[in-house]
């Protein structure tokens, strides 16, 4: 659950800049250089928390010498109306950080809020929610990290750090078999291979040719069902395509290693979040 | 509608590293050097497409050679199935482009689409649909973009191109009155002044305070008429806070001139749209 | 007045690169490791600074531990031979430092000196002394701020963030009119909209389109005079071209909001300013 | 006379970003996508052009396909209301590059009359005219070539290509031959050693120490006379420290190798160049 | 044996930027800016040859008109004398580009010919030739492509594509059954799990703890083959430290799976390659 | 021996991210945020230090609050199992930052140590051992540094920095007479100019064309001497080209002034340094 930090500072300048530019005028017009404020976070809605450390980086790199004070952690659930910084210091910087601040911690909760609904409805069942490579272009460490602070995993964060064999790539090799082949030779050899697969012909050719891991994409649950007992633990299967809160129960209950939801970062609904001076 | 492109290429190499990092492992162990391939981008739901130069710059980045014909245009409405655009070229940097190209084209497209829908919504009257600064970090220029596409117009690009007083400042100047006049005094001469109020008091204050634009936030639509009618065409008046598909028309029916939506970024679904190998 | 600094980091680090590169050959031959020393920047001749905290981020991006004390803050008017900063600490950073710290803290004053000798200039009239997009490519926020200190204010930062239909796109657009009406439409609400004309009847023109700032360019102090009637408050009109410091009362005079002179910044005299050992 | 162009397109992104960020509202307000144009690029008083590859860089960078045909190069001595440049192509990107291109042609070409101006006047004499480090931050290598561009030469690009040993470092060896002697011992051995005295005392030292070069700070022609008598080849001497348009022929006529003029980049005045559509 | 090139344009950039910084001073005194040439690039030692595409982008970089002919491709073995490329076109950027080519040819062949050596010493056995993260800072990818080159594999990237549990590690976690434990938890499903051991214990340990891959440390020959019999193909088992040109068909023969040899890349004698003008 | 640091924390940082990508799989799986360590970086085998300041560096990235005592400094000779620094803090980042900070103390010191051995060889003698541009691309300062640290002395860090005609050069301009006068009128004047020559001839050609320093390419011991009677100290004398531990005692031993060896940087064995967790 780890926020890895070496190229955050950068990330926070570039929007930094996006956002206040040559400077925010409005403050500075009207908020004197020396005046000191109070301020708190407040959650709008219940959610899952993520982003605290993002968000108290935005306000240090305007600021150094700011107080933040998380009342919450990454995780945490929050409700409605909960308070979950304090922050005081001079008030320029506390304002104009504020949005970008803002902007991070609702999106990223927005993820693990997403995420955390997901967790929970497949709770007792053997299969592991996770991502994909469906994120937001410029935020897919953040992203990923806030699908872990929901409880769900991270598959793979690009494409060098495993093999996924999809569909054209099967049309251009010939056969699944082929394919798995070619990249069993060709990949480093800590890296798993994933094939995709659209039936239980494909699983089976998928076991034969030794894949590690075998995506079942849009299937139905019945068919999944198949596949898991087709697999008998031979390797790992991922459910993809289509997940929704409505079907995801039934997904999980074909015994299915892993569901993978693109829409954990690709369609997101910001958690409402504001900031109040005290 | 214009996309200004002076930043585009940084930012496309800076995601294209995020994606591929190392090497697209997959497709360089399965895909030969020389292999040819065409490819289709289909859109799989109905839609307003933008971001079909960005997708296209991503493919240049892999490849300067490749073929990308676009037979739809940004702003174009799409039916489901409707090939967007057709590409051709070595397989290698189409298979490697394809996600990141997707991600961006997904989420413009989302942007794009449901402005679309809110600004038909209101089709007829005044007001114009404008978005906000909850935008993606480091994507507010593209989301901008998208917007206008959608044919909603943009408010201020970051704090350092208008002035919007807020109520945390008016907290700290101590009344509206003192702040919009700081604000007429701190600011550049060719910025206009716009400032939140909360209730008819306030819009009559802004008044005479001399705002160029007033932001009329969680009112009712009957306290909206009012303020209409108080102002008279003195300011421009922006209602904000909690629009809806289910109340836009009726806020855009009380005359204000502007209607302001932070979900048309920060909640965004994704349009629908792949790739398939011909 | 205030000196944004989300990128002064950068544009530091990459100044000192320039100047010190590999290395400071002379002081790291001759001055030891561990040697101390203290030293004094003094104006050698009378003039306004700017730029103090820019030569401190300097010192201290060589060396965090300096001591650097500014006894004058920005904007303050100094006298031949007035000591402006004392500073001391380890003697290798000091002398490195030393010329990228005077080469921004010189071409700074001098902005401000040469501004403030205009404003004085039109001390008791209604007009605002301005500056252009005539600046140093890279410096643009500094010398801006240089004119702020110099009691000066800020014309557009660039061509973002606001709206000035300038000759040749009239020539384009086919007529004043048709120029305004095309910026309006087209152009952010929140921004305004100015027009150059180089006669009064370009005057009449752009006050019927609906210009809110009017620029009289190259005009006589007479023509301006009428124009100033004409506009009779309906619109703001700057002065531009040609302004010089014999030229700039009788400008003002005329009754013009604004005056805007592109050799603020692009034929500046830098301030004298050096540094000694004590 | 050759412009070092590694850097130059990072440098031209930059300024272009500063200038235009968000986009160029007027222009593409008002002028279509498709609309071309005819401009040429005028100056207007006379003087000797520097920066015109810069100036088609800037073009270029915001459109690869403008034509931009230059009537003159670098160096040339031009009259008030000569064509420098034709230029036609896309409007947009014409009249959004314009003001960064002529920021940087003015400048530079004001970098060169005027030390063109100061070379002429030293004609027939031994001495050459040369630069300092006090240059613009961010452009010091467009300067100095400016000034080669002048006629002039080039002193130390910055701390790391040559030794030059200045009053302070003086101080802290203790005496001008101890510098010298630690310069000799620590500077790389294909870096020549330069030093700064203020007297006749100061050269005699100098020279058994075995300067390479002898920097004469702000002595009378009179005392220059002795210095080049004293050295008699034996070391170059550079004329340095309030040199003007006046008392250059008096200070060349000493016979001193160089003579080095700060304001011939610290303090410049922009040749009045500007574009116009045909 | 893909060399991926996203970030290869920036790198020599940054390399150029460090080699030629202000100017090549010796070629643009000497070689007029006309002055065409052609040159060859030499072997003058036997080996592999790697970095071509590299040498290639230097020379565009500094000139994208030059006729860059390679008369052999990466991998191929080559004679002492052998011509590797014809190049001609603009004498001055040949002759500035030709250092830090030859830098990366000369570097990357010496990387491959290494690494071909090793390969060739074991040779009809099952183990295979892989690097470490023992690489130049910045240069990992290419070092990783040239043993690639070489005929080598690639271990992992970075700590970011596989886990590699080390005697550091279980010091940490208090044994290598708790370590590989909540490694598997705690790491990426796609990811594979490595674990270095230091004796026959360990290799037991690390069998029932269910590691992918084992380390054999610095283990002799005849433990290693103690090893392969225990592992009896539960795990893949990997040869580390202390491999030399001596050792390694010894240590290939134990029937290890792979060989991990830092000095690959660590201490590589770089390969005699130079350019000459014909 | 100083290093300059400007640029060092982004090369830092660079390097890392190429290391640690997006996270440290292991160290996050298996160490607990919380736990903290003891570690020591220890010498396996005799050698010369160079680079503590730059592994101290990389531990501070990561974790600003590491404890780094170094036992010993830069330059200082030691033996096998020797303790060089002792690091306490966190576990995590020790773990994550070891393996650069190794990569760059183990390269560093390799080269040190090999410039050493050489310099110890020539002891007594007027020649000094000088490294070459065949450093590694993007670590030129460093490696120039460790040459330092190692007793060796820098030649020119870049083209930049000094003119040295070469082979090529001088077949371009015809002659070493024509090079020589053309590199003397285009060259700053602060800059040395050297010559490569490959007989007497040519040494006797470039005496008499003036230049500064000549360049003996692999020349016998017999010819150097006759080289040295030959210049007679009118220009210093480099010896370069083939240069080994073997043989560079009798190239001294003819009395050059310079001894260049390529070999310090281009092809370096790292010295063998680990860290173990106490």
């Amino acid at each position: 659950m780890d926020l890895n930090v070496i190229e955050l500072e950068s990330l926070i300048e570039r929007c930094l800049n996006e956002d206040v530019g040559t400077g925010d005028l409005t403050t500075e017009s009207i908020v004197s250089a020396g005046a000191e404020t109070e301020a708190v976070i407040i959650a709008k809605e219940e959610g899952v928390i993520a982003g605290l450390p993002v968000a108290e980086a935005v306000f240090r790199r305007v600021d150094p010498f700011v107080v933040f004070s998380a009342l919450v952690k990454d995780g945490d659930r929050v409700q409605r109306g909960q308070v979950l910084v304090e922050t005081s210091g001079r008030a320029r910087p506390i304002l104009t950080a504020e949005r970008l601040a803002l902007n991070f911690l609702q999106r990223l909760s927005g993820v693990a809020t997403r995420t955390a609904r997901l967790v929970e409805l497949v709770a007792g069942q053997r299969a592991v929610v996770v991502d994909t490579r469906k994120t937001t272009p410029g935020l897919r460490l953040l992203e990923k990290y806030a699908v872990r602070v929901g409880g769900g995993r991270n598959h793979r964060f690009g494409l060098y750090d495993a093999v996924l064999v999809k569909e054209n790539h099967i049309k251009i090799a010939g056969s699944i078999t082929t394919a798995v082949e070619l990249a069993g030779r060709g990949a480093p050899h800590m890296i798993k291979i994933e094939v995709e697969v659209e039936d239980l012909a494909g699983v089976q050719e998928a076991l034969e040719a030794g894949a590690d891991i075998i995506m079942l994409d849009n299937m139905t649950p019945a068919e999944m069902k198949k596949a898991v007992e087709l697999a008998a633990g031979r390797a790992l299967l991922e459910a993809s395509g289509g997940i929704t809160e409505e079907n995801i129960r039934a997904v999980a209950s074909t015994g299915v290693d892993f569901i993978s939801v693109g829409a954990l970062t690709h369609s997101v609904k910001s958690l409402d979040i504001s900031m109040l001076l005290r």
